[in-house]
């Protein structure tokens, strides 16, 4: 391996400029995925991947999932590229998923320079949407297999690819093309790797290993049939908005204590495992502060600010939908009023479970306030945790590859948002699932200015290569 | 003043078909003060009222108070028209202040029929927009000049009067008017009388004596720079949401209590007098619970509800400013965010002093949370409650009229809302003012199918005119 790795690496460097260029390609594309009037360009950015792959010499297959109502506009979603590259049964199959549409991006916005024209940094960013988000990682796939045939190095693994340009816009349509092809297409797939998240600083690659679910509620309260006239009704009826703070006052206290009765026994106790894997984690308290513009950081220690990202449920409120919310004064008595709210779940909590806790709390709080007004909780969305072994083969081998492209023993991390292609792929092809990011936290993926550093860039197309190779040679069953 | 006065009565009864004419004629002016594209109907139903008046022989004077932006259009403020009817030395004189712009009204709001085009029912409605708010009053005191004029009678007073077209749309302009002109056109008016207001219920006519006062206050939390995803940050970061709710929870119980400690030790002492006054009002809670759909009334006793609408201060919570308010679901952190809450004030409080109780109380209330949140609290508007004895010879006059047309003793009621006009008045001319409203409590001023029932229009003008009569032969300083 080490012979093939290396030239490997060789190449790369040598193609760097070459790949920045290609990069620049891909950004003028302005795939945006919510914007309906550059459909065309998602659609455009789906074919240049399809016809690249190609002419390659993988097999694709392009999947187009119906039709989206945006706003009004019947829209064709962009399609789905599912590919196919190498097929010897002598070798293990790596199922990669990646995104080939963009977050919207304007130079109004407060960008530097043109959003969509690749500029590369005398610092060594490379600036432009998409780049890190996730064109760079999306290409990094493409370039290495590319510079592996151009070079005639044997390419380590059968390569299975799913590319969708919807995942900016919810991912619509994806999961049932996952659910349908999970014993056709994908069938054989020994490992699935997904590169679109981001290290937990700027300086030390990790590996990412669980993501927190979310369950959403609108906790509505109903009052009079009409808005009334806060100078002829206040403080004469029942204010849906008076219960409805009441009520949210009671969910979470000021330090992020959730105050739902039960939410906090199902969750995985700590092992002296994890809290090992805190050390040396890329992580400060400063450098937060000053993402933030503010320190308005809840724990003293560094190490329960990632717990509290991580491995235990978190609730906030989101915002009222019904009431005033307009600049200005209005002396409005809001007749009905939905709060909007969410947990971010952990192992081992069951949405089911926390649905019910909450919305039993609610009641009881509710009956306490003595109103005449109606409650109803509603659950919008319940959507799973996932968390991965950070022992798995998978892993070891994506550590492995990181440790030799960049020199040091990956952090393990995990993220408290969600990516819910992760769990959809991990359930219906029942493999393990790795998320190995290129990009930095820093890159800015939904912000202006979006950026990849050259050197995140570089070595994250080294490091996807390095993780085949490591594949290639690593005992999955073990 | 008998024979005149049954003399008035006995034309206006043989005019009603006329006088309903002649309400249809203005309510088919579109005097929407708040629609740009009508500003041109503001104005000539201002010129209409100008013109016949100064056909009767009135003095008019027609004062522009400028210009408006209208959501970034300028646009010239409708005329305020000043009028003097009369000038003897030996009539008192009195000031009447009305409005003839409208409310918006669109078919499709849900109106059976054109709003602009009255139409009389066989139950005796007239319906349309601006019929009660406030044509039908703004007319009656037209006509009652005009009846006096056909038929030679004596006009029992000077009449002063002063018609706006922005009272629908915060009466921009009218302060400074009657500030400048208090000591001029408004010289020598001995009372003021408004009638824009409506009965308690809807058979019994009624004299207001009071106005609630409102402070209305934005509390301000702000915490990180910019809003944040939950997913990363919920539950280790202070949320300026959840500061807010629990900040506004502190400030009513769900039974309209005020918890912010010295608002009540400002509130006037009830008399035994006033008690007795609430005796046969009309007004009751199965008649209130219908027009709100739902039964949402905190209290038992009707009193206590009428209390709570005029003698006590009560605090609304109107909405959230910056937080997510759209339907369906969104995982964000706002960054900052703005509560809206207003309290209605009562004699004797003081605007400052309520400001300062709320202010200091929201402070310690924040400092007990313990968040690095950054809260203010602003005072965006501080009006005064307005407050009359209805034992003043003004009242006086006016319940002798109500008796001569109706049969029966006007109730007494005050309002729990704000006519801001009222205390302009009082303040800048000295004199006193009695609010004399024309129509009954379910004409819909603001909503779908307004209408004035025929026999409070009729019989308005009636009442308008036994006013002016009973002013005349009333010795004011009594």
């Amino acid at each position: 391996m080490s012979t093939t790795v290396d030239k490997y690496f060789e190449l790369v460097d040598q193609h760097q400029q070459k790949f920045i260029e290609t990069l620049r390609e891909v950004v003028a594309i302005p795939s945006v995925s919510s914007d309906a009037s550059r459909r065309g360009e998602v659609v455009r950015m789906g074919e240049w991947l399809q016809a690249r792959w190609e002419a390659l010499g993988a097999t694709c297959k392009r999947v187009d999932p119906g039709k989206q109502d945006l706003h009004g506009l019947e829209l064709d979603l962009p399609p789905v590229i599912l590919g196919q590259y190498g097929n010897d049964a002598n070798k293990k199959t790596v199922l990669v998923y990646g995104h080939y549409d963009v977050q919207p991006a304007l130079l109004e916005d407060g960008w530097d320079t043109d959003p969509f024209t690749l500029v590369e940094t005398a610092d060594g960013r490379l600036v432009g949407r998409g780049s890190t988000d996730d064109k760079g990682p999306v290409l990094g796939w493409l370039l290495c297999a590319e510079t592996h045939k151009q070079a005639g190095l044997d390419f380590p693994v059968n390569l299975k690819f799913c590319f969708e340009g919807m995942e900016e816009s919810g991912s619509e349509g994806l999961d049932d093309i996952i659910v349908a092809e999970a014993d056709k297409w994908f069938k054989g797939t020994d490992v699935v790797c997904i590169s679109d998240n981001y290290w937990l600083g700027t300086s030390k690659p990790c590996l990412t290993h669980g993501l927190r679910g979310v369950s959403y509620f609108h906790l509505q309260v109903e009052g009079p049939g009409a808005d009334l006239h806060s100078g002829v009704f206040g403080g004469t009826v029942h204010e849906p908005m008076i219960d409805l703070v009441h009520l949210l006052s009671t969910l979470v206290d000021p330090n992020g204590r959730i105050k739902v009765p039960g939410i906090y026994d199902q969750v995985m106790p700590e092992t002296e495992e994890e809290e090992r894997s805190y050390e040396g984690l890329e992580f400060s308290h400063s450098a937060l502060a000053g993402d933030l513009k503010r320190d308005v950081i809840i724990h003293s220690d560094e190490r329960m600010t990632l717990k509290h990202r991580w491995r235990f449920p978190t609730l906030s409120i989101h915002g009222v939908e019904g009431a005033f919310y307009a600049p200005g004064d209005k002396t409005v008595i809001p007749a009905r009023v939905r709060g909007k709210f969410s947990l971010r779940t952990v192992p081992n909590m069951e949405p089911a479970r926390v649905a019910e806790l909450v919305t039993k709390y609610l009641n009881d709080e509710f009956a306490k306030l003595g109103s005449k007004n109606v409650m109803k909780v509603i659950e919008s969305h319940g959507g799973r945790w996932w968390y991965s072994s950070p022992n798995h083969p998978n892993f070891v081998a994506a550590a492995r590859a990181t440790e030799r492209v960049y020199g040091v023993t990956p952090d393990l991390t995990r993220e408290g948002g969600s990516i819910p292609v992760t769990l959809t792929f991990e359930e219906n092809l029942r493999v393990n699932v790795l998320l190995l990011p290129m990009g930095a936290a820093d890159d800015g993926a939904h912000s202006i200015n979006e950026k990849i550093d050259k050197r995140n860039y570089i070595q994250g197309i080294k490091l996807l290569g390095a993780y085949l190779h490591e594949i290639a040679v690593t005992d999955l069953t073990a």
